[in-house]
């Protein structure tokens, strides 16, 4: 069975900046599609999905169908509607796993999930950026020829970056003009995932670049559903039966649980 | 200078309930009040709030005036307005505490700092909860006779308890009917800090426990925000003047952050 | 490319004691070998090693060629030899997985890998465990067909268990006389990772239970190292030339950093 | 009661190496005790030891009577005796607190309470370090001018660093010459904690630093143990009356337990 993608981008950039449409003639989405479709081939089955279809493009039945999600967004993120996104949310909860990309620290699914702002610093002076890693052996490592991945130019995002402990810290960068940020994050949410990657801001080729590729390709495969997992239970429920035996007086008012 | 604490309480089953109100009679927030002044005495100031005041009493002056929350709710956590429930949120990423108390599992800014459901097992069966503590040292657990607390009879919360990771797991649950429970969790949220405090069935006198008085009150004192650290800083800034010199071609096109 | 699984057994309770050798004729090493290789054919390769052979069964050979040691020991952790227990922690740094069990809380290899004493409270009297899961949607919870296992007859472990705060905490004990116990914990070491899972006493059948068994089965895939991922660097460089231009002077004595 | 303090120092390169005695003529020790008994006042009793006393002035009765331990060594961590290194872990596990600076990073107890190597690149080349908090609100944070600590001349170490998670990473270093660095993390071990703090390369003024003296005088008083916190218990007793009844068949081998 393979891992069943969406890729959702805004994708407005691409038509109102010609020097983004230069980098994405087709859409960010299109170029992230074709990525993760050479690198994993029959392990994955990529759709994509945009800002400006109904609903975002994320129906029900395409939510219901998907276990790793892609999202890029910036300009308007103000746009998405809460419901779609409160949606989106819950699906990571029930086990979809969700790859945040650069400027969607502060995207209403992102934010959501963490509970905090997403706010940082940031510069768009195409300065250098170098993303460290720090956790030697984690699988979203896999294929990089170094212990760091290097950007001739990008957008510089700076601590501090307003989101809770991540579960795991695999990337730190480093920028030219003197910031640093945690830039290669995972947390789990209910029973999914979420991974923050910080590269990819829209002038720039940083998703042509191979080992940037191969990182999005790796956490496909790293945060994709386990079959069989014991499940996420979307529900409070009263458990009146108890497992072991309860000794004493029982004195139980039943108005007191009609919420 | 004292901790000022709000004591914040929905303060309904005390009113409609006869078995709630022979425990507390006044409210459970005045019964926290008066055990936060016993124990800590100078060391606090401590106020009340309730879902029935004009803005649940939680004017913009009462927020900005408190440095540890607080909160009790079961019946009406769909009553209390999301906008109050949005700036309790924010008060806490800007360095206030929030207790989290019992069925504030579910509470609109529990949910929203924590980004998952709260969703838990639940039984009223008035049976033993022993909350053991899993990490010896920690300043929450000071003045403890032992290494647990043993309540004789309260409601059951069982896992899944749905939360995020928590920065700091200090006690677990262990019920007679055979479940068990993250019943003392810490989490940071921007910079300030959450406590989920699991006891406290209203029908139950757990908050007359002196124990569990303890806890709470020791809590008050290890969340209360340090005078002069970092600070939040709630915006996005751009900040064009690097720190360090950045070699190289610089093309940015301002249009593109326009948001 | 199938993982290479060593099973490490101390192997003398099935030796000294008839009740446990009624429980592991053969020797746990070849219960859990036989579970392995039942559940996971093809996929691994699974050999063993036990104290009393030389070197404990642990050459250097047997060492560079596995993937996941499984390592259970009790009454004889001062036999292993600090510098064999040394090299299996190092491997784990180096990316070897280690699936300790039980009584191994106390092993040289878990010790030196924890920095803690792994101590904690027992007790034998046969009660009943059952293990809650508290991270839905984890790998290790594969096939599970409750969110929790229950042991019929297990010794007791209680907390505090003296373990650094785990990585990943993804099953809690209830113990029928009353205790609670973190029994499923994962921590990164290194490359490599660690996970403590707490059943087994050895006059018990527990490695017989079809769930326990699709547990640690469950591990040996989860854990196994990623290949191509980025190495363990087992040294402290003098990275002599910096990556990005250093402005100003230098003054550098060599002499300081003969150690 | 004042915090009772020990700095550790090995106290060789400034007696050898005469650009350090330049720098801390009486040693290093003399600079930091002057240091927090100037910022904490009566807040404190600060004692010092060295490595060429007698058991390196870590008699038991100084290890008893110390809350909090400073440990800065470098070329000499051979020298250190396991046998006090021992004592010294096992000290913080009974919740004493240690703050390890700069080079310690491959210091005994550092390497024993990690169980990891301490490993990271290096580069003496006096380059810019910038130690940024990505941790807002921190008690360690308070007094700081600006979010992040600018230190003009330092040695260079850069990830990766082999270390546990941290329990709270709190500053990360950005280097001129392009690597960047966890440089303030915290542990929890047992019950006490231990405080890693990158800066303070020998030939440089950095424990001068008014900003670096003030994070070591908050670490003081961060981690300093809390009265009457649950206590670390050394041993794992058998603790064969259960809290609660055990139900069923109890067939316990006593001899299984002469470890």
């Amino acid at each position: 069975m393979p891992i069943r993608v969406t890729v959702w981008n805004e994708f407005r950039h691409e038509k109102s900046h010609e020097a983004v449409k230069k980098v994405y003639p087709k859409g960010m989405h299109i170029t992230l599609k074709g990525a993760l479709e050479k690198l994993l081939g029959d392990q994955v089955k990529v759709g994509t999905a945009t800002l400006d279809e109904p609903d975002h493009g994320l129906s029900e039945k395409v939510l219901k169908n998907t276990d790793v999600m892609l999202w890029w967004g910036h300009m308007a993120h103000g746009e998405v509607k809460d419901e779609i996104a409160a949606k989106v949310a819950q699906r990571v909860r029930e086990g979809m796993a969700l790859i945040v990309l650069h400027s969607g620290h502060i995207s209403k699914p992102f934010v959501k999930l963490m509970g905090t702002t997403g706010f940082l610093k940031w510069r768009e002076a195409a300065e250098k950026e170098r993303l460290w890693n720090v956790m030697p052996g984690h699988p979203i490592t896999a294929g990089l020829a170094k212990d760091y991945i290097e950007l001739p130019h990008e957008e510089m995002y700076g601590e501090h970056f307003d989101i809770p402990t991540p579960d795991e810290l695999i990337f730190v960068s480093w920028f030219e003009g003197g910031e640093v940020f945690r830039s290669g994050c995972v947390w789990r949410r209910g029973a999914g995932r979420v991974f923050y990657f910080r590269p990819g801001h829209e002038t720039f080729p940083t998703y042509h670049n191979a080992e940037v590729q191969q990182v999005i390709a790796n956490a496909v495969k790293y945060l994709a559903p386990t079959a069989g997992a014991v499940p996420f239970r979307n529900s409070c429920p009263n458990v009146k039966e108890s497992l072991s035996p309860i000794v004493g007086e029982h004195e139980v008012d039943e108005t007191l649980h009609k919420r």
